[in-house]
């Protein structure tokens, strides 16, 4: 049954908005709640972080002149009702879909997201850009950026604060307080929030001005303007962003427009040089029912139904990679209590939430801190525990440098445990583990794995447990594993050491991780042509299984290398070893297939392999075309 | 002259230290301060942090129980002193010689360095892993961190402070407060720790609770404990560092020992549970006049005359890389007020400096910032400035998500100038500027340009001016120049495309950047042997120039690439694409050289390099080892 929407089939840009009364405002940002509600229970995706924004949008768009008032959301997954309010509703079933809207703010797609998101803490940032680029063009455009609490406890948001707080340019923050990120709230800033709400309850200037008037009665025969020094401004006074150089407002009710709305109006009017920060306070999953009442309010969703909440199940029976690794690990930790698990802001995407419910004592949130949550587990390790480092392989990329300067130069034994490696389908762009290879296996000392399917990853848990003298890394993708059967316990791998799966004459594919199920059905295809193919498993990028590599090399007339990553990564390592190795010279046909030198869009993981050109039939026209039998090719590229 | 030190001379380890007096405490840190001034001014180094740190040094190692408790030196700098108390004055004289100390606190080096440096804000990271481990191994050890305001401005110690203050676990911050880090203080930060100092001159818990009545006299009437609540505690209140969960203590005189020791002695045996953050301002260069009169305090100096503090002049009379990259864009800005630069805490390392004299309002010191300094960038590039972010290869590891995420995937035409780009001599591992190439070549769009000399990094600042749809990078070395003409301003170079500089006939060397006089030099020699041998200049690692790597390969029996980098840079696109394009089908002999697969100490660059295997010795020995001409090797790799 269609939604009745009639002030929002009104709108369609957000010109649209601004002749409305404050009532129509309110039927509208009902509506557009459930508008939605309504397209993500088609589509999945995140939906109580746009639902809490709601009427914080409505007030912006209503307020700002946007686009030419640049409006910054940070992560941007918040921003389904923002699209619906800039000309993207006819789309907005469409997205995450394959070819249809981003889930997160992307600048192609439309003039009003002037800065795309998807990783945190980057809004203040890129605001505080816009920001001085407007006074050295002389232009009087507002800036402001939206940032969650959970993305205020990156330091990167810090590192904005303290620079935005000693300039004089006009820029403002809206802090949207929902005391969560993806998980329930962790680390001090957290507490404070909650500290600067429960003793603040005033909603104005006025309000801050009669409230401090409360707080210090015996001063304020002074003045009230001494009392709003105290309460606002001074070391001893004043709230953690004064320190920093902001002028603070809040916290107030940002489900309340009649809140909102003059407050915004007063910040947006305000002349006054500087930094201002506005202190929203939000409910994640408002105006929904079985969010609200959800532990993680809905954060992520697959399709779901309105009436009842319930969410479509996973397509597929075979427990994820990141559920084999969690189960592994707590496997191996109940046999070595030095083991302990380490997630920055993500303990259920990583599994590290299963390992906290056994050992809550060596599970360890850090926030969205991937800088520190590296550096902390360098310190647990140069101390003698045995840290394993749960996080994506996009948001890995955070903590390069400590990768480097505390981990791999002192050759310490932390375990990157690098989940969603690869290609990640709905999430698109942003959050490709497609880098991780590359930028670790340039690195002297680094062991690297890649998990083939479930059964691997057991493998090397347990192995990375093991190597106790130096970092180690291994790869698993986003999804399901195959279904193959799980151990009990991994075996310990020989480091350095590949496997053979299947013995050929011709051709030799070497593969690195999840593609592995691939080759060997290229394999399959290439022997019903009479092309007698070898695959293998390499499980290791670095260091390289050279002896696997050369006698390959050697029986083979043709070697195909393939993995889920960028140029650079395993195939570089092959490459790298063959030449140095003199084992080019003699005319080896080598074909290494990366990913494209692109930045792939959002669609089914499969479909985007398929885009990325590693599929099984990739493989299998990689080879005919190197032996020459390019007739042979199928003209179908889907078949 | 031999500088008397009769107490130092029987200190050789901490434990030495514990049985003084604090008189005698007071005579050895002034000894232990001529000795340092006298060491750097025979090696060269960092000396205004730690002749500044020197009384805190002392006295930390008086009261804790080193190497038992653990002592944490943020970047690591400082540490002079901190070396010479814990065995290594026999050797201090080494200080960043090839083979001898570290000029950072290093693992390797000594059981007193438990958690190495030379990056900053890393160090409450790395102490809060160790007292978690002592926690879970139920020791009773102290852990201590000591970082400096500067450092403070990383976002990484935010998320340290922020995880710490949320835990229980008992661990010791000490902000070395001077107000300065390499540059001036920049960031609001900044401007706090100096109100707060201003503000609040007690030194010790009673005294603060004192200092609290005086601030609110009335209150007081109600008891000083409700005074020190309202003083310290709560959200109104309090310092940042108590409203981020630290008790807070300070500020107190560091070097005072008087002060100084009763109040660590208290931190030391206070028993209650979580992290406590003691204040210490001290003064950079301290109790040297020339440093203390100098701008920079002596942050870093070459060998220098102890009694009139003047410092040798540099050995080359070729202006830096870096003054000519400044020079360069400062020209280019005098055509283009779109031009902005961006450094992160280091204007005169980066030449921002120069840039900033003539063009102070499109100048910007973000802090020890990485992160944010990219993404500030972005946002300038998004609202049409035309950015460049100058930062040291090694410190822009910093900032690798933020290149992927807000740069490279939006495709904004952000420029980054990476100094430091190879080998960087005294400095050492840590600073080695190895991976950028690998780690920024694996990112689609990306141009990718490395300098061979200073003519031709004036061309490249101008190119990377015109290339305004997508991002660059442009590498260069360390140090001085080679002495060649460099024009009144550069050409744009075509996007993309190498050059050739000498013609031959059987070896092709395609150089990456500042390795092309050795390539030149290597190709002279093979001459000498009646190899004719090609020499290009691929200026170009992304896009490469496809044309020209096809046609060597096609017309030279051996094709060797060389670069300052590490494995999965330049030498890995040439390969990938010669693969792909089946080029070595035929038999084409490949060499890449690149940097060696292990972290290399210090030593002089053309000494690490000849460590590297880099130099054009070794370019030529690789040719006649392809060539099957090993016989002609010379036995003495030195020749």
């Amino acid at each position: 049954m269609p939604i009745e929407t009639p002030h929002l089939d009104l709108v369609e840009w957000p010109r649209d908005l601004r002749g409305l009364s404050v009532r129509e405002l309110k039927r509208l940002a009902d509506e557009l709640r459930a508008e939605t509600i309504d397209a993500v229970s088609h589509t999945g995706g995140h939906l109580g972080a746009g639902i809490g924004v709601v009427e914080l949008t409505v007030a912006l768009h209503y307020l700002f002149d946007t686009p030419e008032d640049i409006l910054i959301w940070d992560v941007g997954h918040q921003c389904y009702p923002h699209k619906i309010l800039t000309g993207r509703r006819p789309r907005i079933r469409t997205l995450r879909q394959g070819g249809g809207l981003s889930g997160f703010t992307k600048r192609s797609e439309s003039e009003y997201d002037p800065f795309g998101a998807a990783h945190a803490s980057t809004s203040i940032s890129s605001a505080l850009g816009f920001a001085v680029s407007r006074d050295l063009q002389g232009r009087k455009n507002r800036v402001v950026a939206v940032i969650g609490d959970g993305a205020l406890t990156g330091g990167m948001a810090y590192e904005g604060l303290n620079n935005a707080g000693s300039m004089d340019t006009r820029l403002i923050v809206v802090l949207n307080d929902n005391e969560m990120s993806i998980a329930p709230p962790v680390g001090a800033m957290s507490g404070y929030l909650s500290r600067l709400i429960s003793s603040k309850r005033y909603r104005s200037i006025r309000d801050l001005a009669r409230h401090a008037a409360e707080r210090f009665p015996r001063v304020v025969e002074h003045g009230v303007k001494r009392a709003e020094k105290y309460a606002r401004g001074l070391v001893t006074g004043g709230t953690l962003f004064e320190e920093l150089g902001f002028y603070y407002v809040g916290p107030v009710d940002g489900h309340n427009l009649d809140h909102l709305l003059p407050i915004l109006r007063n910040v947006r009017d305000d002349a006054a040089a500087g930094p201002i920060l506005v202190h929203v306070c939000t409910q994640k999953g408002k105006g929904y029912a079985p969010a609200e009442e959800s532990a993680d309010r809905y954060h992520g969703v697959s399709s779901f139904d309105v009436d009842t909440g319930a969410q479509k199940a996973a397509g597929s029976n075979a427990p994820s990679f990141t559920k084999v690794f969690a189960r592994s690990l707590v496997a191996e930790a109940r046999l070595d209590d030095r083991i302990c698990a380490i997630t920055a802001a993500m303990p259920s995407g990583t599994g590290v939430d299963l390992f906290e419910r056994v050992f809550p004592d060596r599970a360890f949130d850090v926030g969205l801190a991937e800088q520190h949550a590296v550096t902390f587990a360098a310190g647990l390790a140069a101390d003698g525990m045995k840290p394993f480092v749960a996080i994506y392989s996009t948001f890995l990329q955070r903590a390069y440098d400590q990768i480097v300067h505390d981990v791999a130069i002192q050759n310490l034994p932390v375990r990157f445990a690098v989940d969603r490696a690869g290609l990640v389908g709905a999430d698109g762009q942003t959050h490709a583990g497609a880098y991780d290879v590359a930028y670790l296996g340039c690195l002297p000392g680094m062991v690297l794995m890649a998990a083939a399917d479930e059964c691997e990853l057991v493998h090397m848990v347990r192995t990375a447990v093991a190597i106790d003298d130096r970092p180690c890394a291994f790869r698993y993708p986003r999804g399901a594993g195959f279904g193959v059967t799980v151990p009990e316990r991994g075996e310990i791998l020989e480091i350095g050491k590949g496997r053979i799966l299947r013995e050929g004459a011709t051709v030799a594919i070497v593969s690195y991780g999840a593609r592995l199920q691939e080759a060997l059905s290229a394999a399959e295809e290439l022997a019903g042509r009479g092309i007698s193919t070898t695959v293998a498993d390499a499980r290791f990028a670095k260091p390289l299984d050279g002896e696997l590599v050369r006698a390959l090399a050697r029986e083979h007339e043709l070697l195909i290398t393939i993995e889920e990553g960028a140029v650079g990564g395993f195939g570089a390592q092959v490459l790298h070893f063959l030449a140095k190795g003199g084992i080019l010279d003699g005319g080896l046909k080598v074909r290494p297939l990366v990913l494209p030198d692109r930045f792939l869009d959002h669609d089914k993981p499969d479909l985007q392999y398929e885009a990325a050109g590693l599929r099984s039939t990739h493989i299998r026209d990689a080879a005919l075309a190197a032996l020459g039998r390019a007739e042979e090719l199928d003209p179908d590229p889907d078949s």
